[in-house]
This record gives C-alpha cells, sequence and structure tokens, in this order.
C-alpha cells in the first residue's frame, strides 16, 4: 500500500488525537468505513464528521476575552448579560469551563489560561498571557478572583503565581476547596488528598 | 447554546465513534479545536482530518471479489498477482485481513463476511453472503479455505455452518487453532482456553 492510500492516510490522522494507538486508529478507521462507504453503508459518519471539523475549523477561534472557544468575536458567556461579572474564574482549559458550567452552581465568568505554568516545557508566565488575568481582575466591577487551576504541582505552581500578581489590587482572591470528593471512600483516598482534607477541616455550620 | 453551535455538533459526530461517550467526545473536541483553531493554532488538524474522512467516503468501497476495504475495483491484496490464491482465508471483519497481515506469514486471499451468524440479530447466512464462499471456494485452484473467525459463540457458530456448506466441494476446509497464548501464562488463563488447550495438545515433532 503506498502513502496514497485514503484508509492509511485516515488512520494516520485519527492516530493524531490524543489517546489513540495506530492499533485503535485502525479500529476507528474501519468502524468509519463500513459504517460510510459503500451502496449498502448505514449512515454518512464520515462524511457527517468530516463536515462537522470542516466548520468547527472554518468558525471557532478564541473569545476575544476570556480565550474561552468561541464561534463571534465572544463566546456564549461573555456575551451573556445575565452573567455576573463581579466573579471572575481562571481556569487551565476550555474543558475545565464545561465542568464547571456542568454543576449549574456558577454564574460568573471566566478566564481560560489553555494552560499552566511548566518552566521546564518553557510555559511562562508570558506564554500563559497571565497579565491578561491581572487586566481583567482590574475591571470595573469585579470582586473576586476564584482561581480553579487543577490542584497538581503547575496548577498549584499557576495559582500562588496569580495569587501573588493579584494581591496587591483588593479583590478577593480564592481557591477551590480540596478534600474527599464526594462518595468517595476514605480507604482508598490518596495519603496527600486525605492529609490534606485533614489540614483543612471545617467545623460543623 | 443552540445546534447550531460547531462546537456542540463536533462533539456529537465524535460521539458516534466507538468507544467515545459525551466525556471523551468533549475532550477529542477540545483537543482538536485547540490545535486546529484561531491564528495561533499549532497544526491543521480538524482540516487534515476533515480531508481524509472524506477522501475515505469518496474513493473507499468493497472489493469486488472479497469484500475488503478497497479504492479500486479490487482490493490491494486481490489486485496482487504475487498472492497464492489457492489458500482462502475467511474471516469476519477487516480489522482481521489487518491482523493476519501484520504476521507476514500468510500468502493467500481472504474472504471477508463482515460479520458472524447472529440469529437472535437477525443475521443469517444470506445477509453475510456466506453463498459467496462457497461460490469462491469453487473456484478453480483453490485447496484449502482457512477459517479464521473469531473463536466466539457465533464466530464458532459461522466457522461450523461453512464446514458443512464446503464439505461436498472437495476442499481442505481448517480452522485456526486454539489454545494458549505464546508469552500467556497458564495461571490467569481462562478456563474453557485452558481446556481446549489440553483436548487439543499435540505431541513433540
Amino acid at each position: 500500500m503506498t502513502c496514497a492510500d485514503p484508509i492509511q492516510r485516515l488512520i494516520r490522522e485519527l492516530c493524531r488525537l490524543p489517546g489513540v494507538g495506530e492499533r485503535s486508529g485502525g479500529r476507528l478507521a474501519y468502524h468509519i468505513i463500513k459504517a460510510s462507504c459503500g451502496p449498502d453503508a448505514p449512515t454518512r459518519l464520515a462524511a457527517d464528521l468530516a463536515a462537522a471539523l470542516t466548520e468547527v475549523s472554518a468558525r471557532v477561534g478564541a473569545c476575544a476575552r476570556c480565550r474561552n472557544f468561541a464561534t463571534d468575536d465572544l463566546c456564549v458567556i461573555c456575551a451573556d448579560p445575565r452573567r455576573d461579572r463581579s466573579l471572575l474564574c481562571v481556569v487551565e482549559q476550555v474543558g475545565d469551563v464545561r465542568a464547571i458550567e456542568a454543576t449549574g452552581a456558577y454564574r460568573g465568568v471566566y478566564h481560560v489560561l489553555h494552560g499552566a505554568l511548566a518552566p521546564l516545557e518553557g510555559v511562562g508566565p508570558e506564554e500563559l498571557r497571565l497579565d491578561l488575568v491581572r487586566q481583567r481582575a482590574q475591571e470595573d466591577g469585579v470582586c473576586e478572583v476564584i482561581v480553579a487551576t487543577n490542584p497538581t504541582v503547575d496548577g498549584d505552581a499557576t495559582a500562588l503565581y496569580l495569587a501573588r500578581s493579584l494581591a496587591s489590587l483588593g479583590r478577593a482572591v480564592t481557591r477551590l476547596a480540596s478534600g474527599v470528593p464526594l462518595g468517595g471512600e476514605l480507604e482508598y483516598l490518596d495519603a496527600a488528598t486525605l492529609e490534606r482534607a485533614l489540614a483543612q477541616r471545617r467545623s460543623f455550620a
């Protein structure tokens, strides 16, 4: 088979997706082809997926305000007048916005860093444009910046950097609580999380 | 967000892939968008993948002889004059062809059933076109039909049906050996496989 073979080409492109290796790429490609090619094909999966990818590629960019994905100048959250602009939540990835939105418990706005500080990989405050967070925190009406980076080494370092950079602005700067996940069992929890939950124990309300 | 939202549309299409749920579909979509959209995007993943899908959808069909995927009338294996046409290997899926080709140990040709007998799901001999296997086995020069369906209930039933249907043709009909996988440990092997390996034990050559 030459490189001009369309099946090999599809497998190669699918292998660029996260978590897809050569074997699972082959399986996905065969599934797609079986569902899409030839006169008896049950669906138009390949064509539908190609159209969705083309549309995303043409229409999606970054929100001018918060760097979330957006199809217009502003993302749907920044464009929504009902959101509470006094609360600014800083997250690492767009997927984190989705996760917080799924709780239904947050009505503020976001800022997406698209990463966390990782000096050894060359990701510093400039790459993440942390100056934009400071700039947004200074806007009129902002009361609190919730730093919702991941509780990892890189995420914690990013949170610490932001907390210091925002300290002089007179806004509340908070961090998500760490501790025992609901429904989790203490017996199976890692020691670091349990230690944190113990150290940050709270009195009954 | 409305249904016209291109990000939601991409997630919905990705969720049609096997093994992709809503959460992993979202993760894939965000990866694709981050890699492909906006002026700083590092790659053209979305466009490349869309082009590969479109090409597959336009160019790939079934081989007229063996029902493998093919970009021409015949697949690359049927079109190869160096393949041994006296050996016919019957497999359930195109992925099985790939797996056997990867061994480098088989130089015959194939026939792909695109499934196995599953009467409860309405898959009978007509749906699998098992008559085509008989027809190909009758061709001049075929010496042996290797039935390489999966060692599952459905695969075994298909193999048995084929063996009976081919019995009167005077061709050798064989089945892949079942037994202990190389590198496997007896202690962790399922009882059915071990029982089969014991029952079909062979004398040292």
